[in-house]
């Protein structure tokens, strides 16, 4: 897709919120990408525009059946004034297995991170440069085909969004409680558990709600097959050091192949530290601790890079990791991620994309 | 609720589509009933206002975390021009049952049933009255807080939009080819495959275009645990008949529980024949295929009321059911179900709901 991407400038630019009051998802820039699809002429129309509200048909198909997917990642200002991405090409190619598995017309990766690009160009100032802060990137996708049937779409129009954000989880790492959900679940081999479709987080909000009102901050999901297996955190994936050795979830078709777990994965490699994708049962989870050898418990996810886990409780058994505190190699890959992100560190694998210079 | 319905005109009526080209879900109504939810003030603001589209804030948590459910069922004008509902109560608990799995506040039932009554008798002229036609009722409710979080939405928008139909599967019944899912699944116990979420339908297209390809109309899916169990059609409930026994899977939690699903359980309980709801493998199906005891197979739901199964493929064993031939029963039911519908039959079960003459 070789298209020029048309711009449609606004007459006022919002004022921007108080870098510490940004919290997470809140606030939205002044422009957005915007892109068509029509099965006749495929993807069309690339442009920046003021964000604004979408009109849409009540038919449109989303709102019925479904098909809507996205991706989450940032931009970030470095102290030298570099705007740079991690990893950004790992977030194109899982929007298009998204795509893929929910019959949405691919897009030219390539293109729309040129969009995206060019878009934070635009937005540059939206960036904030405070601690922990970042410009959060939100392309998705979804159905607006006025038609009731189910069947896939035949209109789609894509989007990227832009929210500047403070740290997810509050404004330094704290150790989070989790709860093993038993009764619910997030996703079952075979269905849309590995790609980022919106009906995904719907489905989770049940359980997440009856965590919360028993004061955990987060699940842990089990398979669905046994209700035995360890997947993944609400946005994050999992990973547990037991006796010196980091594992996590095998990659199995219900879990998310995340960004920040293969970046993990990797820094653990390079660091000599052993690292293994494993099928693990949350009972040996809980027999490891029993045996004194759970040493760390973190979740990787883009928004939170790195969070400790406090506590886990599974049914009425409860265990304290780490007494509670922040893990050593749990930190270490928070500064190292975190360093790599905004370049005080350097940079071995090229995960970093530089956008511009300001 | 005890709210008046507001009511803003529209200028023009919109030319309506002839009988013949209806098709299903293609022409909307002059009216659509709109009502608002925020966690501060509850439902409000009931309204029948113009069709028109809507307006909708591009971070609006639909497109992205998938809270979305809807109903579907229809009304029906008489020959001596009643026009009534089909068990609409059963929709609007099904309606509340949705809501409850997907975290999006409840709603109260007589009052939306009494707001979709007002909203057909101003759209009395849109109810076509050609064989086999009705006017489709598509309630729904989506999130439409503009925030980047996973969490339950604190604003919602529920509405109900009409649709001329004619049947679902063309214009009599005919026999279809269906192919059993092997490797993709709907939905799984302690997921959402029981209530009526956009997601789970967007999680069915992939499969659905392969059986298409394929050259079958529909999919037979199986139980996602062990792939082992039959669940439903792809929106319809499934029955057997076999050695003179209908049965049809219990519902276990995975399995969308139809209304025409529910209604064929009663009328064959009238008639004395026997039915059972059982826990059936599709493995049992193809053995009473093999005895010859498999006389029928029947797909039931809304849209197509009954639709009788030609042909079964699973794996590499394709079966023909009853010759081809639309079975004894299933034209039975299927005539039953459409006559009551229709006031054509007496109705023992007080199944219909008037709306309004004319
Ligand atoms: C369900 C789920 N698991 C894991 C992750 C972590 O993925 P990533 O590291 O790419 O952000 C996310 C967040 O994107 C998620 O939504
Ligand atoms: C998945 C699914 N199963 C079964 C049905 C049949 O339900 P009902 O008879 O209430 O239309 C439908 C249609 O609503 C459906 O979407």
């Amino acid at each position: 897709m070789k298209q020029e991407i048309a711009f449609i400038q606004r007459a006022d630019l919002k004022v921007k919120p108080d870098t510490a009051s940004l919290g997470f998802g809140k606030y939205f820039s002044d422009y957005m990408f915007v892109m068509d699809y029509h099965t006749d002429i495929g993807w069309n129309d690339p442009r920046i525009i003021p964000y604004a509200p979408l009109t849409l048909d009540p038919a449109s198909m989303v709102f019925h059946y479904g098909q809507a997917i996205f991706e989450g990642l940032k931009a970030y200002k470095t102290a030298d004034g570099t705007i740079q991405l991690f990893r950004p090409e790992k977030n194109m190619k899982r929007l298009n297995e998204s795509c893929d598995r929910l019959c949405i017309p691919l897009i030219d990766e390539d293109f729309l991170l040129h969009a995206i690009k060019q878009l934070i160009v635009t937005e540059k100032d939206w960036i904030p440069d405070g601690e922990g802060t970042s410009l959060y990137i939100r392309p998705f996708i979804f159905s607006t085909e006025p038609y009731l049937g189910v069947r896939a779409s035949k209109q789609y129009q894509l989007l990227v969004i832009l929210s500047p954000v403070g740290a997810y989880y509050g404004n330094q790492l704290s150790p989070v409680r989790i709860n093993v959900e038993e009764h619910y679940v997030r996703a079952v081999i075979g269905g849309v558990g590995h790609v980022k479709t919106a009906g995904n987080y719907a489905a989770s909000l049940k359980a997440q709600e009856k965590a919360e009102a028993n004061g955990f901050a987060q699940i842990l999901w089990l398979d669905a097959k046994e209700n035995k297996y360890v997947e993944e955190v609400g946005s994050m994936n999992i990973f547990f050091k037991i006796n010196g050795e980091v594992i996590t979830p095998r990659l199995n078709g219900s879990i998310l192949p995340g960004v920040t777990r293969d970046s993990v994965i990797e820094l653990l490699k390079y660091w000599n530290i052993p690292v293994r994708e494993v099928k693990i049962s949350i009972e040996e989870v809980f027999a490891a601790y029993e045996r004194g050898e759970l040493e760390e418990a973190f979740g990787s996810g883009t928004a939170a890079v790195i969070s400790p886990v406090g506590e886990l409780n599974w049914n009425d058994q409860t265990i304290t990791i780490n007494d509670q505190n922040i893990g050593q190699l749990s930190q270490r890959l928070y500064n190292e991620m975190t360093g790599i992100q905004l370049g005080k560190k350097e940079d071995p694998f090229n995960w970093t994309v530089k956008v511009a210079q300001v």
